[in-house]
């Protein structure tokens, strides 16, 4: 019943849908031929799968723990396997090779953080955490900064946070009151409390080097006067081995629904001392590095619990005998069938499969543009990866945990009364995968994003790009029987897409509020007309694959699969284009006082 | 921040849309003046928000002890509740006063039921179940065992459990194997294992009525040879008093995401003893009267919790300073706006409110139907009443569990991070409603018994009535330019919803996999129009009143919830018709061992 990495699906993926292999002469690519990264994968399976899955309910059942001395202790487990994982090396997989790293596509490293994710969710999220510090220092630090501290967040031997919240503000970082005090001899005193710290504090790493948003004296209110700073829990010694311990401490940890293993702390920062990150007032700047690198990995923890929960409902599925196919018998010599047999199980299960398969190769093929964006030669395709990561982030965000939500309830739901124990897994992935809809920005903050600056930018570049791609896949393949399905779903859907577009540049402008009023239905429609492309890509290069005799059934899969998302999910763009296109007006009558 | 119940809305529901006052010539009624109902519904009020309420984290926070002595201690403060649960008089509402009760009529009971569940869900359904004994014994027994029993249960001074589930059958009952044997005395011995039996064992109640689904020895296999039996865990003595200790017992409890106040219970049979309910062979049959009220039930429980969470979310909403409105500051001397400011956090509510509002009609009105099938003296009304709560018990059920869970969700969505710790109240209602799309048949079972059974039933005589309902209203109400979004909205989607029943008609049988597949859609379906009717009666009333000269803002805020309902709620029909009319041939067309 326990969780199986998909690596057949992330083969399908690399090899056949993105080919990897065309990228080969690229740096980041060169060492990353097919060969090696199967390797990689299947590794990643094992370690994931054997080491990281089995401790998922331990930490949910255990906790963390918070000693009055602020210590935090991790559940049982946690420490060792961390020590596997920084000895097995997979934290650098995507590093710079300047800092110790394997350089590695991201495409690939995704991989990797989806297994850990699936495997364990609340473990995961320290070393991804720890990668974002690692991302933020690598874009705003200093040459002496990035010397101390990426190593030593690269090999994931320091654990890394991000301070933003406090109690009074969250996503409006306008409000913040933390504060920084400048000492004349380039550190500043850090004063404030940050609150929902994610591995603020914990017993797996011998330094934590927080990434602290502040305000110095002096400078201008709202979001121009942020500034960002390194402020590490053990100041580093003159051989930037762990020193003094600095005045930052841990005050408490929040009770969640879910995610137990990961330690959510109150962060008191009392005169602790900091060092300056990029320049003074331009903090957002580096930290929205880091927040959209970590957007997108929301996005993929909503596939990764999606995933999960799928395979035990599917296992559930075919295992539980109760009541009869409406078509006669199909297991006659048993007591009763499967459950399998049944159309509304099969529903939940395909439902999920269509989402977890589509959002999977939404994220891959986003994260491939964002290795273009960085590697290739070609100013055009470097613009068009900028622009695409910049554009699909807030749906990745979005749309893929808002649905994977959904498939962790379908899961229980298949698995009936049985799910809603705590003996069996599914509850867990359902309440885990539930903060992924809210933290790094609600997905309400993602879809405001969405319509409010991405699809503007640059003119409305990237969402033009985009759309001329379906265009082109549908006039590239309409001749093809095969097909057919997928670019008939896919100019349909798009033509949907691009009158909600026009809708919003029309009546957006007019009345923010109307904008403000379609965004999460526009965020959905979005995200429902990529995974279409998603699946006309993939059925292609399924076809391709069967019209030169392969035959493995995974294949065939896909064909199916897809067909059911073009049949039975992609159809739900219909109610919500006629919803934004109703507008703010009804959406706005009452009077606050009034709720 | 605590859940107060909505008593301005009962009071609409009662007065200005059912018109209890119409009834008053019924014998269930004649007791039922809107003055008395008022009364009872402001005591009802008070009880639910001042004493249940405040227990509700509580017993999530405590949950149930089991004790090797096989007993069970409900968290701190239940017993006392519910003495006064008893001491009030409030179990009494609904019943027969035959047997002590007050007689009410359902839909009047149904507020306090709506009330208490919302209150304190995981407490509500120990007497809950207890009512679901009462309707059984009521229905099914002779006259020994009614005078026996029914008194105790009607006052609540018993408690009573519905035992069906076994580890290896939930909704396939035909596998059940506890068996019975009769002692030719008029008593049986009962021996299996049932789980999942909700107050199976508590210290609330002097003693405790299991109805109890068993086999008699040598009965015909599968659903046709199933009997149900009283099993009480003290047996009564000559004078009806708890006498000797029966063999049966609690083994453990489960633990679940949530509902952790209620006691979930493996109850072991040892040849415990019984005593047959009506006739053997057909316990079904009894058991599902008080399924059927279970169901209704159920689809207020999602209701009731929706409510709750909505409360906390708008309260949140309306005092959380963060970001400023698209439109200009609303709160201009103070740091931020209110988060109620933004659209997608509007949307938020708004859909909250057009589903728990609409929801709430769609009971009491189905509840009314209820009353009127048992006090009508018009056959007609009766019938209609019979098949209004037939037809539409699944539809309660299933919808609004599944728009229930969504509320609750959404509200955690409103509160950001803060919603997802514990301290404060919704990520429990989040936790709590989650069971009730699962238990009483699941939600995919209510959307099968809608599509296999209630709309063919007597040649469809209830879904025409039903259709013709709408027709009229539309017929009555077109030329009222206020009412026009309703009488549109309603024509448009009672043409989707007969279109839907058309196709399910036309391929349903051909290939009933077409039925199952488009069971949950068209059960959605058939919800989403429901409710535009609902809130078509309710404009209506609310738009009399205002031009009789009302002034309550209820009613423009009814106007105005109705016509969100219509423009940003209802366009999902589009989506599920065609999902639907897509068939099973895409979900049915991988092979099982593909999953």
């Amino acid at each position: 019943m326990s969780y199986r990495p998909p690596v057949r699906d992330y083969a399908f993926l690399l090899r056949d849908v993105l080919e990897l292999e065309r990228y080969a002469n690229l740096p980041a690519f060169a060492d990353a031929s097919m060969d090696t990264v199967d390797q990689i994968i299947e590794e990643a399976a094992r370690f994931t799968g054997e080491v990281l899955a089995p401790l998922n309910s331990v930490g949910d059942t255990e906790g963390c723990r918070w000693s009055p001395d602020f210590t935090v202790a991790t559940p049982t487990g946690f420490k060792d396997a961390y020590d596997q994982l920084v000895a097995g090396g997979w934290p650098a997989l995507g590093a710079d090779p300047a800092y110790g790293g394997q350089g590695l596509p991201y495409v690939v490293s995704l991989a990797f953080s989806e297994m850990s994710s699936a495997a364990n969710m609340a473990f995961s999220m320290y070393p991804g955490l720890t990668h974002g510090a690692y991302s933020a220092i690598l874009a705003g630090g200093d040459q002496a900064q990035k010397d101390l501290y990426l190593p030593k967040l690269a090999s994931f031997q320091w654990g890394g946070t991000m301070n933003l919240t406090e109690p009074h503000c969250g996503t409006d970082l306008g409000l913040l009151r933390t504060k920084a005090v400048p000492q004349g001899d380039g550190s500043y005193k850090i004063s404030g409390q940050k609150i929902w710290i994610s591995g603020g504090e914990q017993d797996l790493t011998e330094n934590i080097v927080h990434l602290v948003l502040a305000r110095i004296e002096g400078a201008p209110a709202g979001t121009r006067g942020i500034s960002l700073f390194i402020v590490p829990k053990f100041i580093p010694d003159a051989d930037g081995n762990p020193g003094q311990r600095n005045a930052v401490k841990c005050l408490g940890l929040e009770e969640k629904m879910g995610i137990h293993g990961n330690a959510t702390c109150v962060i008191s920062h009392e005169e602790a001392t900091g060092w300056l990150i990029g320049e003074e007032n331009r903090g957002l700047t580096i930290m929205f590095v880091m927040m959209n690198e970590a957007r997108l990995g929301v996005g993929m923890q909503g596939i990764a619990q999606a995933e999960a929960a799928y395979q035990a409902a599917a296992t559930f599925a075919r295992e539980r005998l109760q009541g009869r196919s409406l078509t006669g018998p199909k297991n006659p010599d048993g007591p009763a069938d499967p459950i399998i047999v049944h159309p509304d199980v099969r529903r939940m299960l395909m439902d999920s499969r269509a989402i977890i398969e589509g959002g999977r190769a939404f994220l891959f093929w986003t994260a491939l543009h964002g290795d273009l964006a960085q590697a290739s030669p070609d100013e055009a395709v470097r613009q068009k990866g900028h622009d695409y990561m910049a554009l699909m982030t807030p749906v990745l965000k979005g749309f893929l945990t808002d649905r994977g939500f959904s498939v962790c309830s379908d899961a229980m739901q298949v698995h009936g009364g049985a799910g809603y124990t705590e003996h069996l897994p599914v509850s867990q992935y359902l309440r885990d995968v539930r903060i992924a809809l809210i933290y790094e920005g609600t997905n309400g903050v993602q879809a405001l994003d969405l319509v409010g600056r991405k699809l503007a930018a640059d003119g409305g570049r990237g969402v033009t790009t985009f759309f001329a791609e379906f265009d082109a896949f549908v006039a590239d393949n309409q001749a093809d029987e095969a097909l057919k399905p997928f670019t008939e779903g896919l100019a349909r859907g798009k033509a949907e897409l691009q009158e909600a577009t026009l809708w919003l540049m029309q009546n957006g402008i007019a009345n923010p509020d109307n904008a403000g009023a379609a965004s999460t239905d526009y965020m959905h429609l979005f995200g429902l007309v990529a995974l279409a492309y998603m699946w006309g890509l993939m059925a292609k290069a399924a076809q391709a694959k069967i019209a030169a005799g392969a035959t493995d059934a995974i294949y065939q899969e896909k064909l199916s699969v897809g067909r059911y998302y073009m049949a039975r999910v992609l159809p739900e763009t219909a109610g919500r284009l006629a919803k934004l296109k109703a507008g703010a007006d009804t959406l706005m009558a009452l009077p606050a006082e009034a709720f």
